[in-house]
């Protein structure tokens, strides 16, 4: 039986329960959809003592299925004032789901902010003060942690920018060679966790039995089978290759490559920040580079890399399209060392690079900062850190960003930066940034994919690949896996019941799969409804008014198309 | 026929219209619902393209009935993203009326902003350029276009805050005697006018032609009975003599005078602060000092006064016990000297001294700066006059503030701060707070004057209290007079209805008056509604959990309570 783990923190009281029959068949994503509809006031303060900090494993959390072992962070966000999943590979997903733990729910907050530590492994969990982690960075903290806990837990934790309420914080985690941190960035979760005073949590899989599956041998097959359809897909090498960065080029054709706050989706320097220059980089410098590393255990992707400067000293592992955009183009700097190294202090502050990057973008729209002054841009990062009130500002997203400096121009959809791929030649992830629960995250049903099937410039049948992917997305994120075993899942749709049919004897078909998608899109949808979320939640109007370069394409979809995304019949075909 | 005239801020095209079928009977608030629900796409970027700021005389505005010739403006709101309304006295309301003018409409927005000035006589209308007037303060643009357009005109502007587009930005005007500055300070439309690029608007009545009114004779009887029953209430007397700040010493004892960030209902320095002690003050000083002074020409109570520094020079005209208490007490000033000039600041720099405040408040509880510290107050002010990034931040409000300097105790509801009535002892205000469409603004349904009758610190009764306050602001609002003159409306409640007719000829009944109040407040809920504003709005956690000295009470009305508010029958009494 599967356990969820509760902790207040403002008294100190811990508990473990066992999954009950709401909670049994839920996982990821659609567990925090659950708990948040279930205990969460909507119109809590986000940062308040009423709005809970789920963190949740997959369905397939504690099994060796590839990618598996992503976990789940949700609370009501700060950001978007609605619902909010986001997930992360590394290794504490897979030590929690060792530990036989669904979730755990931090809850209420405490009078005074002491920076404490929870501490969970098989024979129980204990909240430690760690007032030496104070403002630590995130690589420091991971260290700390680690050695005093042993390199085989899983950990999370929070820079300075959580422990600070920013809103643009995101929650970190290592890989278990302690080389790679990695965030569920999005949302402002870091600063929920931050409200909850909690630095970090470490899980220690150690002396955890081993799983109990219902029918092991058959779960082992269909994860072979996953494994063989996925490395047979194209697209599976070119991430291996060349990892995310490899569709910047993509983008930058399509159009939709942010630039200078969104106003190109052409970039000039394209070529020197595109995934096929930093892999003839990392080839080059050698030393700490690497191509190719995976986030988690057993991933058969391995789409990570170890960007290291002249040097060979290792800056930021892995560099991501997105953050590559959001500080790079977007920001009109097309030096890769002064992007990688902006998103190192994105990450050792404890910051999400996209809604951070969206921030200086805005910031630079403002005057307050040049297009393309990348030392400008760092310096606008140690301020983050130290707190000044322009950090604040900063560090609390590109919403407030605009509203403080008066920007017209804000890439934000429900109080979110729209990442790094612009609706107005994309359309179908227009209908996603505007219609799912989770505001503007590409990770909520990407339109990218569909770019080749579908005219990404034109309005007919938008709002279905939008909702397609959402669904989709939604059981993804719910199994603990990551969006790129999608090709595999597309090829034999059957294979997802499969899958939770060995793990649990739950007797499931593929319809079965769909509805659970849709449930936890509706818990979602209900809660931001409730929380007053305008659903949907239009672009920003600079996007309805302004022809984008080079397609000078504006984002043209009637609000009436996007109210039709959820309320038309959906699609028998998730997958 | 009233006229309406519509200026497209980004064209530059100005025309006028009659008054339609729609708005013939409407005028001020409830014009501005109309307007705002027929026109403005209510989940509109307020400080965009598509968000109109509307200014609208009153029902009564071109009549002499005492205090009559309030302006009324109203917009989407960027404090709260709903509706709002704010209303002032001074000239630019009688002039607008005298020109027959029921409301001007700015529409659409600049590509740039050069300051711009709004003439409108008996002539037609023009827009300026001025550019000389850039971040001039509200007194040296009063000032200059006195001087340049004669001191019979009527002047709405902003300060720089406005033009900055700060969202506690108010739109100000003066008395016909240059001496006072006053606000139509709530809701940041100082920030939507600037966003319009309109410094200021500027009203000559000269030329035009007599009004005309269906009886003049029944229009004069009954604003002199209305009159004398003003005048024969005690209230009146006390208002004359005391002003606004009458009510601090009572606000006190009742223990909801704002104390510390709302730490505590009752001050030490109440009494250095009183009504009392700032009547004793004038007295003494001298000079430039004045007391029962009026706003508008040929109001009767004439609360208003100009407070003088000790060598009699006039600092601020008029001193208001919101202004007091949010500037005074809520910082821990006790010295009214040090608080006038912090009132002079934001008058001058173009700021809702309520907001305004609170944000200060709020600064201090993060230890920007030490309560009662005047002189870092008054820094922080030349902060915002400057447009600093922390100016930026406080001069955006309280919640920004707030959110920037991860405070958990921030006084606001829906977005915008709470007036100088801490509602966990004035449970009625409370409701107030969170079902009004305005947000918390005690003008729309100050329970203070039922204080006597119901006890405020009880759960009984207190949404019908509010309620009927509600409907009664509404009619008030909309008749373009003060909410003063209550007093004599409760006496005669017929007496709206024989206003009316005897201006225009309706025919109307008390009945009909209550179904225009109670029309008025559904356009703005319905407006809301669409617009996601959450209602009601409840108030801040901290109010709930944090018992008030010296009362020890919490604000404990059930959020169902609240929300019967609107949906239980409606009261038969409206005043």
């Amino acid at each position: 039986m599967q356990k969820i783990l509760r902790v207040n923190t403002r008294t100190g009281a811990l508990g473990f329960e066992s999954c009950g029959e709401g909670t049994a068949r839920l996982g990821g994503r659609a567990l925090i959809a659950h708990v948040l509809l279930g205990e969460v006031p909507p119109t809590c303060e986000p940062l308040g003592r009423r709005n809970k900090l789920i963190v949740a494993s997959g369905l397939l959390g504690d099994t060796r299925v590839t990618t598996a072992g992503r976990v789940s962070l949700g609370a009501k966000s700060p950001l978007t004032q609605g619902v909010k999943e986001a997930n992360v590979g590394g290794t504490a997903g897979q030590a929690l789901g060792r530990l036989g733990i669904r979730a755990v729910i931090l809850e209420d907050a405490p009078a005074s902010l002491i920076p404490r530590v929870l501490f969970v492994d098989a024979h129980g969990a204990r909240l430690m003060d760690m007032p030496e982690l104070r403002r630590a960075s995130v690589s420091d903290t991971c260290r700390f942690l680690r050695h005093r806990f042993g390199e085989r837990v899983g950990v999370l934790c929070i820079g300075p920018a959580g422990e600070m309420g920013m809103r643009a914080a995101g929650i970190a985690t290592m890989d278990h060679t302690g080389v790679q941190v990695r965030y569920a960035a999005r949302g402002g979760l870091g600063a929920v966790m931050g409200s909850k005073g909690i630095k970090a949590m470490v899980f220690d899989p150690q002396d955890a039995p081993a799983p109990q599956f219902h029918d092991a041998k058959a779960l082992s097959e269909a994860g072979k089978e996953l494994a063989r359809l996925l490395l047979e897909d194209p697209k599976t090498e070119n991430r291996h290759n060349f990892g995310t960065p490899a569709v910047l080029a993509l983008c930058n054709e399509l159009g939709i490559l942010p630039t200078r706050n969104f106003r190109s989706g052409n970039f000039e320097g394209a070529l020197k920040i595109s995934g096929e220059a930093i892999a003839s980089l990392i080839d080059k410098r050698g030393g700490d580079a690497r191509k190719g590393t995976p986030c988690v255990k057993g991933c058969v992707i391995q789409c990570s890399n170890v960007f290291a400067n002249a040097a060979g000293k290792a800056i930021v592992a892995s560099i991501q399209y997105e953050n590559i955009a959001l500080l790079g183009s977007n920001c009109g700097i097309d030096d890769i060392d002064a992007i990688a190294e902006l998103n190192r202090l994105c990450n050792e502050v404890g910051l999400d690079a996209i809604e951070t990057g969206a921030a200086i973008g805005v910031a630079m729209e403002a005057g307050v900062l040049d297009f393309g002054d990348a030392d400008a841009a760092r310096a606008l990062l140690h301020e983050v850190r130290r707190g000044t009130p322009l950090g604040r500002i900063i560090g609390n997203g590109a919403a407030i960003t605009g509203t403080v400096f008066n920007v017209r121009r804000v890439p934000v959809v429900k109080g979110q930066a729209i990442p790094a791929y612009d609706p107005r030649s994309l359309k179908g992830i227009g209908v996603t940034y505007a219609t799912s629960p989770m505001g503007a995250d590409h990770t909520a049903g990407n339109a990218l994919e569909t770019a080749g099937t579908v005219d990404p410039r034109g309005t007919e049948g938008q709002a279905e690949v939008s909702r397609r992917l959402q669904l989709r997305a939604a059981v993804l994120d719910s199994l603990g896996v990551c969006l790129f075993i999608r090709p595999a899942f597309v090829k034999k749709p059957e294979l997802i019941a499969d899958l939770l049919n060995a793990r649990y004897g739950w007797g499931w078909t593929y319809r079965d799969v769909r509805a659970f998608a849709a449930a936890c899109l509706a818990d979602e949808r209900t809660f931001n409804e409730r929380a007053g979320v305008v659903e949907p939640g239009d672009l920003p109007e600079f996007m309805r008014d302004e022809p984008l370069p080079p397609h000078d394409t504006v984002f043209d979809l009637p609000l009436e198309d996007l109210e039709r995304t959820w309320t038309a019949d959906p699609p028998d075909d998730v997958f």
